[in-house]
């Protein structure tokens, strides 16, 4: 870390709350990112999920939006989480008594403050929304619920009615603040004066909900933390309205490894939680996405490679154990011979100084056309180059396919299998199935096949668009290639792939 | 804004530089992002349109490294540029020479200083990083370059020494001073701490290239620019090794937006700008990227889109015109009637209650399976709902492919239209494209269809996995409808998605 010590650092300029609580809101802001919608099911294994990686409070839903958000949200609170599990709410009475129905015991209710919100959407004086919000918590508290509320748009509501509208609530008995920046305006330099001002006229906890418009929601988290917050909200993978919300990993990593804070989380559970999350949800998270993106731990260019080599962390800010992710080592259009020769050690090739060329040439050519080169293609690569039969040992000759709406599909292929000719046909519930189907037959005494993964990408333009096929094939003792092919046929591009992948672990075998 | 007027804070706190330089380096740091890899032609491309955009400098790439970075310097300093066209080097001659051999009239220079890239990396003392540090700034000063000086993982480095390096390249003629967060460990309180302390040092301009490892190199680089940095690297859509660099949209707008700070920025090329360089490095960006992600101005929930309504800016922080974006109501789990009437008064459908609340709970339906409904399939589902034969005009009644390795891929399609059955076949480049080919000709006196998107999902898992296919077809006379389908055969999830759109429009028509 930079010059001064953290701990120094911390002491002089920071202060921070006894206890932060962590108060996802994946379920209920995260859903609400368009196109995003949770079952019943799905919100019980999430919240098992955050439950056991050690987060402080669940928010369940909006139990008066549907009938669907009312079981999600009873059937969470029956779990027997640690995390306190909670319900929003307007600041409308059908809304609480929903969050009440749903035996919940800690509400979240909110009414928008800000001009816009005052003028646009409540159609209320000030003095409207103060009221409305008073009787909300009353309410509320009347009926023995822990209350936070939320001034929503509070990042641009006038700085002295905002103090107004807290200090109404707080009459009223509300339990935590939370402020919301509602449309992700804040910058850090302005969370800094605002928590701080904050702070200094409340005993409540006070409570941040930061959105990511501008890129920022992290960063101003950080600081209202700095400024003595006492509550994060935090979304698994910044899900949430728009561009979302602070990210539940970026924060806890950075409150981790850049201020020595360690909550009651276990950063290991973060990657797995994280994929999970985006594939139940559909919103997949890019290559470069901070602490659990697949490249977040990837090295290609010839420089970095040789320092990780060396020692990892000369390009890690921490190590991927910490969040249960792992390194990977790209090859590619930018990789340095070091990188290539370290590969080939852990595999045991030993190849000539010319035969490393011809293989080194080969990855940067596939580089140079933007394709990513597994260990398994260069491992195929090398086998290849050492081989003294370097042509495949399996062709196709001939390939025929009946499909349509009455019988199976059917394909019929012809193999060259080391010079020699077999034909068979088989059946499948697909032509590709059938292909493939056949193909198995036709090797079964060189090798028992196993398609491990087929991959075809999709593909979008005309039916005459090409396809591109890509899969790993196994041999049951250890052997494992990928395998590629692109044509304008989608079946025909499944079977040069998989034939592509046979040829390589054959070569495998003979040498 | 909250509170306090954004120019006075600026006047009170900050320490702005007269003028802010943006150097853009996607195409060298963005480039070495694990798995991309462009072309000279794919850089000359991207350059234009940052020159249009308006950044200051584009670092073309790192000359030394291939013959390809070297002739797309050459290439794109020849452009006759309004940016200035700068190429990186290691503090090692034959680096440096290779960006004079490009023609180039500034380098980026660099060598690690930080303790672990001296004992690791380059097995170096701290005497021998200087050295070899100001030996290479007076090669190039010597040789005519303006000389940008980066002591790579400066942040990491210890605080007295990075003054003794920096001091050094100074004496020595370095013309801008750079800070790399070589792995993205900043936080915005050091960051200001360590600006600050440099910018009272050095009359040389600073500049700061932060990596976004933990989500902050937007708000490190903002933070620094608020102390006074005179110069941001930035990268299109953050991409950059690792998890990226600061992002330069996000920047660009949050300097408009929380600071009116007006750079020479175009910002209505943003969002295309963002498309292209995702197109071509293969790096999409996922929907809730700020500023570029398509959720960025998308709005699902009932309360949301209620404001935004009403007006855009309850919901909103910026208007997407801004950024060359636009808005987009999305229909699913969380929409509220009033969005759904929106969209019917938008197209003139007049509904009754019953017949909205159907259409309405259709929707909900949907969304509750998690898709997401369009424009599109809202009108469907519309006219569907009103038109007075809900039975579908065409139905397919038989179907036959035979594909192989001789002839052309062949359909036989026979389809009942409007009762009367009819029967075709044709060839096409693949099964499916013979397929659509004879429903073409089938339906040809009823309809001109135009398949205008065919979209088929990535299928990942065995041969036997669903495969689900998504078209818009349009009649030539603007209309226009989605198709879905899914099954295990590729073939006829395309002929049933094709057909399922044909019906829709064949609907739109009746009515």
């Amino acid at each position: 870390m930079y010059g001064k010590n953290i701990e120094t650092l911390k002491k002089e300029n920071m202060n921070l709350a006894d206890k932060i609580y962590i108060f996802d809101t994946t379920l209920r802001d995260g859903e609400q990112a368009p196109g995003v919608a949770l079952t019943v099911d799905e919100k019980i294994q999430i919240a098992q999920k955050l439950d056991k990686l050690g987060v402080d409070k669940i928010e369940a839903g909006f139990p008066v939006s549907s009938n669907g958000e009312r079981k999600a949200a009873k059937e969470l609170n029956s779990l027997g989480l640690n995390a306190t599990v909670l319900g929003l709410a307007r600041s409308v009475q059908k809304d609480i008594d929903a969050v009440l129905d749903s035996g919940l015991d800690y509400i979240h209710t909110f009414i928008g403050t800000s001009p816009l919100h005052r003028d646009y959407k409540l159609k209320m004086s000030k003095e409207k929304v103060i009221e409305t919000a008073v009787e909300s918590v009353e309410y509320a508290k009347d009926h023995g619920l822990t209350v936070e509320f939320s001034a929503e748009d509070a990042t641009r509501t006038e700085h002295d009615y905002l103090f107004d509208v807290y200090d109404a609530v707080v009459d009223a008995g509300a339990d935590f603040l939370n402020v919301p920046d509602t449309v992700g305006v804040l910058i850090p330099v302005i969370t800094k004066e605002l928590i701080t001002n904050l702070k200094e006229r409340y005993t409540t906890p006070i409570s941040v909900h930061f959105h990511n418009d501008f890129g920022l929601a992290t960063a101003n988290t950080l600081t209202a933390i700095e400024c003595g917050a006492d509550q994060a909200h935090v979304t698994v993978n910044g899900m949430g309205e728009r561009t979302g919300n602070a990210s539940l990993e970026e924060l806890i990593v950075a409150l981790h490894a850049a201020y020595n804070i360690d909550l009651n989380i276990d950063t290991t559970q973060l990657y797995s939680l994280s994929e999970f999350v985006g594939r139940i949800t559909g919103i997949k998270m890019p290559v470069n996405k901070p602490i659990v993106g697949a490249n977040a731990f990837a090295h290609e260019s010839g420089i970095h490679v040789h320092g990780v080599l060396n020692n990892a962390l000369t390009y890690e800010p921490i190590s991927p154990e910490l969040v249960g992710h792992s390194r990977r080592i790209v090859l590619g259009k930018h990789t340095g011979a070091n990188a290539v020769k370290a590969k080939l050690e852990k595999y045991n090739i030993d190849l000539t100084e010319e035969q490393f060329q011809n293989v080194f040439d080969q990855i940067k050519a596939l580089g140079d056309k933007g394709k990513t080169v597994t260990d398994d293609d260069l491992r195929a690569i090398a086998i290849t180059e050492i081989s003294s039969a370097k042509e495949t040992p399996i062709k196709l000759e001939g390939l025929g396919i009946l499909s349509g709406a009455i019988v199976s599909p059917t394909a019929t292929v012809k193999l060259n299998i080391n010079g020699k000719l077999k034909e068979t046909s088989c059946t499948g519930v697909g032509p590709v199935d059938a292909a493939i189907n056949a193909i198995r037959e036709l090797i079964q005494d060189t090798m028992d096949i196993e398609l491990e993964e087929y991959n075809l990408e999709a593909i979008t333009g005309g039916t005459d668009a090409l396809a591109e096929v890509f899969v790993i094939s196994s041999d049951g003792e250890g052997n494992k290639s990928t395998g590629r092919a692109t044509n304008d046929d989608v079946i025909m591009a499944s079977i040069l792939a998989v034939l592509d992948s046979i040829n390589k672990i054959l070569l495998m075998e003979k040498n």
